[in-house]
């Protein structure tokens, strides 16, 4: 469908179509940025903090929204300046990339670590019985605290000291970082992808009438569709290499195979999975670039996508839990809890991959 | 196919049936019990514990299996009685049945801590990686100690320690048991019952010819087959009262929705499972009953048995391990792992759950 004007001898031209999009993604940058300054997302306190205390007003939900646009766009120039690489100016491009992942980087941790806590917190609500039981919230050992056991509560009071002081520091590091020098070149630099793009030689040849063979040859291996191809020949290498059959045979018990380490290191059977989501992602911004404006909601791939969301959220909520058990001096009662806690998000981490077995598979199969 | 010969009016009849039914059972109690005795079942530090500890040869085996037997025969005598009480003389079968509970609860109890130790320590293995990933069980924070962390082998100590004492105070009881004048008084009952099954009247009434209309309805209602199917019915009412539903969807989380409660009294939502594991078993004796030697291994029964028992199992084992964090003055370290351990077993109570969801469902829709 979108076909038609994305081949290169005929209609735009693949450094035209990619012009476009990252022109309107800088714009879009460009916006969230005066935003997020107009709304005093750089005042204390952060703005994830004030509108979690819910004592900020629209102010503060905006400066989360301007926050979350400005990661949103920096994310896609960066995804489109790696799956386009060869169609854009070499030595930009590749001075830009990690300056962008520097930048979405450090705006990303202030929203993770509030994220990870309220994903916590909520976890031990829930296994205090408190949201599927009510009615025995109250009753036997339990104590006022919205239903939670002793344990339960001092391992939420532990996550809560420990996670927002993190947050804390990682909105000061934001701050830092968005008035330093290092961040305004980002921005002038995003400034000019919004009035030019700096094409690569192969995509300007491209842009010239294709009337020889060569010339067409030219186009077709370096145009949009073959790139956005190979970036999704990458993800779905990757899934080959994921264990998918373990994953989807419903409690198989994988995800808790190292539970009982208290070492915090990443675990390292989380790690193809996590390379999967970043593929799946470019692959999304891929398609955008590819069909523009008339891009479709793929189901599948925003399920599977959630799914990975929801398997590197629970993976990382499960480390926190872990790491908050090393904290010395600790009650037994509280190392159990976050015991209970850890396992149950390494659960989560189960349940999710099952779920992207699920997703990924059951389309494929439709779709052959 | 077996109807032929239950049809009262055509055949055997009822009484007939359930008496070498019960005499067969009352021969392999005695049998059961002289083994036990030979094989030194009585003797100090138990057969299961002799067996475990790998020092007893084939007499502690032969003492296991003794144990065993007897316990199966008790069950299968109790539920006999039971389920077709109406056919048995009433005083006498509902003087007995407490007695063989009796006896059968305090045999299984020794086995029963074995056995959840067993499970606990395998599960402890599992959690700390060593037995799915041994290359990486030496590196990092492991101990020598069978790959196990420090919190893991703490914990495994702490659980040997505890189920240790409590399988001893078992045997001793047991001991005492089998030495007892009430063990002694079961035991006379079930000699009784290998010569002579002492039967109601219902049940000699559907003896004589039944010539008349009024005899055949008698021996009907009284019969096996409908105290039987009586008992399928039962079986099949607690079943409806599962959430099944929920039971079917992998990964709800509701088996650890009070994961942080450390009280160590049975889990309330676990009771309608341990019901029907009971009733699942008392129709698996009474098709014994009815189809005699000819009975057929039903597996859909059976899955859904095994499904049952594991559910048990990890709800016990569960309780065990929040048990065990109760014990005061450990470390944090031990009080993580029982809590990653109880998680780890409240899962496995929700995977069995799937598991009998997905065998009763799959064969009754294979059936009807």
């Amino acid at each position: 469908m979108a076909q038609r004007h994305l081949d290169p001898t005929a209609g735009p031209v693949a450094g035209d179509v990619l012009t476009a999009y990252l022109r309107s993604q800088a714009t879009e940058f460009l916006r969230a940025l005066r935003q997020h300054r107009e709304t005093g997302g750089a005042a204390g306190g952060g703005p994830l903090a004030r509108a979690q205390s819910s004592v900020g007003g629209n102010g503060s939900r905006e400066a989360v929204d301007a926050a979350r646009a400005l990661r949103r766009s920096a994310r896609r120039i960066s995804g489109t300046l790696h799956t386009f690489r060869p169609l854009l100016d070499e030595d930009w491009s590749e001075g830009m990339r990690p300056e962008l992942a520097w930048l979405s980087g450090t705006l990303a941790r202030e929203h993770a670590y509030g994220a990870r806590l309220e994903r916590l917190l909520a976890a031990l609500q829930r296994l205090s019985g408190s949201a599927a039981f009510p009615a025995q919230v109250t009753s036997g050992v339990r104590t006022e605290k919205g239903g939670l056991t002793v344990g339960a509560a001092r391992a939420g009071a532990l996550l809560e000291r420990q996670l927002t002081l993190a947050r804390t520091r990682a909105h000061s590091a934001a701050l830092q970082a968005l008035g330093s020098s290092r961040f305004h070149a980002v921005a002038d630099n995003v400034a000019v992808l919004a009035s030019e793009v700096p094409l690569s030689a192969a995509a300007t040849a491209s842009a010239a009438t294709a009337t020889t063979t060569t010339a067409v040859a030219t186009a077709t291996a370096t145009g949009l569709k073959p790139l956005a191809a190979a970036a999704e020949d990458r993800l779905c290498d990757a899934v080959t290499g994921l264990p998918l059959v373990t994953a989807g045979h419903p409690y198989n018990s994988q995800a808790l195979v190292h539970g009982l380490s208290t070492d915090t290191a990443p675990q390292p059977q989380d790690a193809p999975w996590h390379q999967v989501r970043l593929l799946l992602r470019l692959h999304r911004y891929a398609r955008e670039v590819v069909f523009g404006d008339e891009v479709r909601v793929d189901v599948r791939l925003l399920n599977a996508g959630q799914a990975l969301d929801r398997h590197r959220d629970a993976s990382e909520a499960a480390a926190a839990a872990a790491a908050a058990a090393r904290t010395p001096r600790i009650a037994p009662a509280t190392a159990y809890a976050l015991g209970v806690l850890h396992a149950d998000q390494r659960h989560e981490v189960e349940a999710a991959r099952f779920t992207f077995q699920r997703t990924w598979t059951r389309e494929t199969v439709g779709t052959a």
